[in-house]
C-alpha cells in the first residue's frame, strides 16, 4: 500500500530506520538511569521546578525562563538538560538519511517558537525525546522515546519505546502494530472483542490530572473531575451520567496511554491538553490496530454528530481501542456508540493552542 | 538478625524458596495470558460480573452466588476461575516445606469466612494469586502474585512478581529490597533523597478510585475524591489544602503501588479497603527499604498525634517512600512531616471490617 508519494517499500525502510533509532534513543535515557541509580550525577543535574511543580525545566527553557526558585533547589531530583541532546542526536540520524523530510520535535518546537501548528502535507516526523518526563526524573518507568511519521497530515509509522521495561510499540501502515516486534496489536484478536453492550461499563478509563491545576470553579481541572467522576459512579448515579467503568487508571503518560488502548489494554483513553509530539507515534499505532481516535469535546448533539477522524494539531484527544463485530454491530459501530457514551459523560475542556 | 523463633539463615533459606514460588506462580498466570493470546480460551472462559461492574466472579464464588448475568455474557472478556489453583499450587508447596506454618490466601479466606482478621503470632503466609485482577482480565501488565511472610505480626519477607514485563520486586528483613534481584531498593540512594522540603509538592501521589462507587454524598468515593481534588489543586486552592502534587497515578493494583514506594518512585500512597493478601508483601519490601506505613485516616489532630505503625488488619494504608536526611531533618523527620501534611488534606474512610 503506498501512502502520498511514498511506496509502500519505502515506508518499510522508513520504519525499520525509525524502530532502530527508537532502541538506540531508548539507550540514551536509560545510560542517565544507570548514572542516577549508581549516584554518578552530581548536584548539577537535580532538576529545578518552572511555573508549577509540574512543568520541569530544560536546558532550552532556562534560557528564556531564569529559574527563581533555587531555595527550593535542594529537595529537587533530576534535571532533564540533556533532553535537547536526545532530540539532537534524533534530529540528525533523520536528516542525515532523510534531508527531504520536516522535522519537528517538542524540544526545538518549545524553544521560543508560537506554539502553532506546524505540521503540512510533506512527510513529516514528529519526536518526543523523553514522554512522560515527571515519570522519568521520579524512575517510574512509564517513561518512552515517541517517534511519529505523518504523511499529509496522516500519522503512518509510530516508534514508542520504554527503555525500562524494554517494551517496543511500533506500527507502519499496511504492516500492522505490535509490541516487541512479535507480539501483533491488539493482543487478542482470535477474534478481537467486541466494545461491551454496556461500555462505558467493563471498559478500563484511562485519563489524566494533567499540569492545569487552577482551583477555577468551571475550570478545567474542574471539569477533568467532575467527567471522571461520572465515568466512575455507579450505574443510575450522577443523575443517570453513572458509567461505573471497570477501572480508572492514570499513567502520566498520553503516550503510552495510546499505546495501552492500541494494545486493546485500556478500552478509552480521554485527554486535552497534549501537542503532536505527545500523539503523533500513538495515534500511528492505534489505527493500524484498528482504533478510532476523535475529539475528546462532546459535540452539542453527542447521538448524532457525525463521529470524525481527530486533527492532530486539536489538542483534544478520544480513543477507542480496536474491537470486532458481535452478532448485532460491526466493530466501527460498538466503537462509535462507545464514543456517544463518553461523550455524554464528560465536559467540554479549554486548550485552545496559544494565538488560536 | 532473627525475627521471633527464626533465625537469619532459617529467613535466608524461605526468601529464597518464597522468591522460586513467586516466579513459578507468575509463569503460571503468563501460561493463561498466552493461551487468552492465541485464542485458545473458547466462550466458557469468558469473565462474568458479579455484584457490580469492578469485582470479577472467581469459581470459588460462584458455588455461593449463581449468575444472574448471563445476558451480559458475551461483552465480558475473560473468566479467571483457575485462581483458586494458582492458589492451591502455592499453598501445597508452602505446606509441603514448612508443615508448621499457617497459611491465609485470597481464594481461601472468600470460601464463606467471614473475612475477620486471623492472622496470630505464629510464621504466617499471607498470599495472592493475583492482584490486579482487572488489569489482568485487560491484560494491562500491572498484575502481579504477592507472597508475604508474617512474624509475629511483622511482615518479614515479601516478593512481588509482575510476570508481564518480568519485574520481580522481593525483600526479606535483615538483606536488604531488590528489584530483579539485582538493583538495590530504592533505586536511587547514593544518597537516598530526603522528602521534599514542601511535601506534598515535587511528590508523586498513587491513588486507586477502588470498587466502592456508591454516588452518597458522603460516601468513600466522594470522600476519596475530594481528598484527591485537595492534593492535586494548585498552592492556596482548595482553601488552602491544594497540594500540588507533581503527579497523581493510579495503577489499579495496591501491591504494586507499595512496589513502587518502595522503589523510591512514588513519594505517598494512600489507600483504604485494602485486605492482608493486598498489602502483606509490600509492606515487607517497603519496610526492608526503610519506607514507613501508618494509618490513611488523619486523627483528630494531624500535627500532634503519634505516627504509629499500621496494623496489618486495618484496611487503610498510607505509605512513605524511603527517605534520607537532609541538613535539617532526619530522614524519619522529613517522612513524618509528609504524613501530618497528607493528613491534613485527606477524608477519613469508612472500610470497617464486616462484623466490626
Amino acid at each position: 500500500m503506498a501512502v502520498g508519494q511514498l511506496s509502500q517499500n519505502e515506508l518499510n525502510e522508513i520504519y525499520a530506520f525509525a524502530v532502530d533509532l527508537g532502541r538506540k534513543a531508548g539507550d540514551l535515557l536509560m545510560e542517565r538511569v544507570e548514572q542516577r541509580i549508581s549516584g554518578g550525577e552530581g548536584d548539577s543535574h537535580k532538576f529545578e521546578e518552572k511555573d508549577n511543580a509540574v512543568d520541569i525545566v530544560t536546558q532550552t527553557d532556562e534560557g528564556e525562563q531564569p529559574s527563581s526558585k533555587n531555595d527550593t533547589k535542594s529537595d529537587l531530583r533530576w534535571r532533564t538538560d540533556f533532553l535537547p541532546d536526545v532530540e539532537v542526536f534524533i534530529r540528525n540520524a533523520i536528516q542525515s538519511k532523510y534531508p527531504s523530510h520536516q522535522f519537528l520535535g517538542e524540544e526545538t518546537y518549545a524553544k521560543g517558537q508560537s506554539r502553532d501548528y506546524l505540521i503540512d502535507e510533506q512527510p513529516t516526523w514528529c519526536i518526543d525525546p523523553l514522554d512522560g518526563t515527571v515519570n522519568y526524573t521520579h524512575l517510574f518507568p512509564m517513561f518512552c522515546i515517541s517517534i511519529g511519521f505523518i504523511v499529509a497530515h496522516r500519522p503512518v509509522i509510530g516508534v514508542i519505546y520504554a527503555p525500562f521495561t524494554d517494551q517496543l510499540f511500533s506500527a507502519c501502515s499496511g504492516r500492522g502494530a505490535w509490541l516487541n516486534e512479535k507480539r501483533r496489536l491488539p493482543l487478542v484478536r482470535n477474534p478481537i472483542p467486541p466494545m461491551p453492550a454496556n461500555a462505558p461499563s467493563q471498559c478500563i478509563f484511562s485519563c489524566e490530572w494533567g499540569k492545569d491545576r487552577r482551583d477555577i470553579p468551571d475550570g478545567n481541572m474542574h471539569r477533568k473531575i467532575e467527567s471522571f467522576v461520572n465515568m466512575a459512579a455507579e450505574i443510575g448515579g450522577r443523575d443517570g451520567k453513572g458509567g461505573m467503568v471497570h477501572g480508572m487508571r492514570s499513567l502520566g503518560s498520553a503516550t503510552l496511554d495510546l499505546a495501552y488502548v492500541a494494545m486493546g489494554t485500556f478500552d478509552i483513553w480521554w485527554e486535552g491538553g497534549c501537542w503532536e509530539w505527545d500523539v503523533a507515534a500513538g495515534i500511528a499505532i492505534l489505527l493500524e490496530a484498528g482504533g478510532l481516535v476523535t475529539t475528546a469535546n462532546p459535540p452539542e448533539n453527542p447521538d448524532t454528530a457525525e463521529i470524525e477522524d481527530v486533527r492532530l494539531g486539536s489538542r483534544l484527544y478520544l480513543a477507542i481501542r480496536p474491537a470486532g463485530p458481535s452478532t448485532t454491530e460491526t466493530g466501527r459501530e460498538s466503537q462509535e456508540r462507545t464514543v456517544r457514551e463518553v461523550w455524554r459523560r464528560v465536559r467540554q475542556l479549554s486548550y485552545a493552542r496559544p494565538g488560536a
